[in-house]
């Protein structure tokens, strides 16, 4: 027998490893085995038994394990303007709410309370990696970092002033003072997170770019969102933003494109050709009315394609298993074709591709061993999951977030039977309450 | 002080009984007071204590209590076939599996249990009332009236035999039987329920307009579901179903027009002029890609558009909750217009309008004097839903399923903290298993 850490024995282990669907996608009765957060075997239950010994053995017999999803854009602090103000068009919403609260309201301890809240949210819901772009990205971090979370935190860049940086110059260079901050941490990885081109100089975007090539950090923007950017960029620069990202060396393996609702016939060869990754929001999409993203398009075309939530203040939470669903369920309709981004590929899209798109995917991303045992148990013994014909499916089409029933980051139980392990609950509730209070006041 | 039978008090009461929203929809700290299944009185929390003493008296501080949810179109039973099939085009899906299927398995046992199964999941989402179209609808029917749920039972009418009738004349006949059976039942009501202008005859369908016209019941039919479904129509009869139902006078206030996914533009003058309902269905239309329903387009023509989940074989569940939120997601990036179907409207959508359809406003669908106790409370108090700026806002676009705590129905509680009360949850959960070894057998 060998003594191993951690074994947790599922009903159904998905790795989500292979590319394609097999009748190897699902494990019945299997077991994950864990040492020193890492995931060192996955075998069945009976030879698992035989062969190991757990300091702490889990039996989720009602349960399929999978790896846990990455959320690969989100505003986590905006979880505190989480419906503020809804059904609005775009510019309405930035201009007479959200930019005000910001102004009025976002500091330090804004964004670590707001971040907190976000990550309560996304780790009840099966998160175990977030993406982010906010201001105060050292509040995020700290937040992340004490809750044990994975996150690849956002340094911004943005060509107006907040009370986080001045100028260009002073976003980069915070941003740098915070990737050193990091660069060594186990979970907390950092990318420039240029707001978009709208909002960013070609200078800065030319300068962020040369250091993220340097520091080998992913390039974190929204692009393409909605028509009106696209107009606006063909008034100011006769080019579409794509293009402009093009001439000015953005477009690479490391570039997170998020949103991308507006794409020409000759865009995708551009994206495959240099490795662009796609970050889909649908629910964000289709709320702010900015456009559908040809998901089953770019799968075809072999873009890699994410998941994100976007800010809870646009969508409004950060559920990404109800967020797949979406991804899931608008790919048929928009492509017309109900065999489109089937279950598998959601739940591809919703892990493993994120940690692509982060760079990440040795580390993360599916069940396999040498990964780090992130890891969610999804409860599919309840009346709206009965019966189980295949557990994918109904992962994707039947289940939601409170059948999550215990979240894992390497190898630590940050989620257990429903209960924060490293978030006092009361104290981010209470913290929330009194922010609504700032905020309206 | 006046005695009741029951007293729900609620954080926030959201009576939906108005068309628009105004600083009156949600009344904070108010108290809705039951007297035999009956809403007597909706009145101020503080005023309430002052004037009545309920027998029974809940305390719900940290909730919103609403009208419960309408789901205005299901196949109840065909939740045993839940994730069965997934990810296939429509006749593939039809023809290699639902059919063979209920080829197989489908009896009254099968149809009752199912519906069992459908009704606890129903109950455990918020949904009061459902509209059923199915085989052997007297099981659908058993099983609704054991629950204590609403219901409209489809009595089924199909050009093809099956194993609850073999001919039209043997549908009509054993649908008018069951119209007696029920027609004095406080809870269930019945419909004729046509399958759809490809799957009934001209003669059929003239014959159970006239007995549904006779007995004044609705009628209860999907229409316009896909392209194919017109261009068939067109080849056989040179007409648009919509047209050929015109011609043999089935438009009319009675009518509930399921899926409306292909409208041209002088259709909606057709719809508006003979008062016909819509039942929209997104995540169906969505997982089938069967096309959008315009129905930011049917509100703005003063259309009735209510909302189902369609069968759980192909949603792949019956939470309104979800299909609302589809709902006013999907408007919103159909129309192009972030400010269509706001959440307000969404609920009316979910509720009000779907008691329109069905015939039974003036019993439910809007808490206000004089109409059943069939109510809902959603508890706000969570991470996923904190802050609360407003109410409308965190039901429609953050809350979800199991955040619904309590359910009445005509005053009867039948859905207490979670639990369910007049259904034993263990039983159908074995039901079910069982059902799933049948299936597979």
């Amino acid at each position: 027998m060998l003594n191993v850490e951690q074994i947790i024995y599922g009903r159904w282990v998905i790795p989500l490893e292979a590319e394609t669907e097999s009748d190897k996608s699902v494990l019945e009765h299997y077991a994950v085995v864990i040492d020193n957060g890492i995931i060192v075997d996955i075998l069945s239950a009976d030879t698992c038994r035989k062969k190991y010994q757990g300091t702490i053995e889990h039996h989720l017999d009602k349960h399929a394990l999978l790896p846990g999803f990455i959320n690969t854009h989100t505003h986590a602090a905006m979880s505190l303007m989480r419906g503020m103000a809804d059904d609005l068009p775009l510019m309405d919403w930035l201009n007479n709410y959200i930019w005000p609260t910001e102004s009025k309201c976002v500091n330090y301890k804004f964004v670590k309370q707001g971040t907190e809240l976000a990550i309560a949210e996304m780790l009840r819901s099966g998160t175990t990696t977030f993406n982010d772009m906010y201001f105060f990205p050292d509040a995020a971090a700290k937040a992340a970092e004490q809750s044990g979370i994975r996150a690849c935190i956002g340094l911004i860049v943005i060509d107006f002033p907040s009370a986080w940086a001045k100028d260009g110059a002073e976003y980069l260079h915070k941003g740098l003072e915070l990737y050193e901050q990091y660069r060594h941490h186990p979970l907390i990885t950092t990318a420039f997170a240029p707001h978009a081109p709208y909002t960013v100089s070609d200078d800065n975007l030319i300068k962020l770019n040369a250091l993220a090539e340097e520091l080998d950090i992913p390039v974190h923007i929204h692009l393409h969102e909605t028509t009106d950017e696209i107009q606006q960029s063909l008034s100011n620069t006769a080019l579409r933003p794509i293009k402009r990202l093009q001439q000015l060396g953005l477009l690479s393996p490391s570039l997170l494109a998020v949103h991308m609702t507006q794409l020409q016939e000759d865009e995708f060869e551009v994206l495959q050709r240099y490795g662009v990754n796609v970050v889909h929001c649908p629910q964000s999409n289709m709320k702010l009315a900015s456009g559908f993203c040809p998901v089953s398009r770019l799968l075809e075309n072999n873009i890699n394609t994410a998941l994100g939530t976007d800010g809870a203040a646009s969508n409004n939470d950060l559920d990404m298993l109800g967020e797949l669903q979406s991804a899931a369920l608008l790919a048929k309709a928009v492509s017309g074709n109900a065999a489109s981004v089937p279950a598998y590929s959601a739940l591809r899209i919703a892990t493993i591709n994120g940690a692509k798109a982060l760079g990440i995917d040795r580390i993360t991303g599916s069940l396999v061993k040498g990964k780090a045992a992130d890891i969610i148990a999804i409860d599919l013994d309840t009346i709206e999951t009965q019966p189980v014909y295949h557990p994918v499916s109904q992962v994707v089409y039947s289940a939601s977030r409170e059948q999550i029933s215990d979240v894992w980051v390497h190898g630590k139980h940050l989620l257990k039977e429903r209960k924060l392990m490293t978030i006092d609950e009361g104290k981010v509730m209470q913290q929330t309450r009194e922010w609504k209070e700032s905020v309206e006041g």
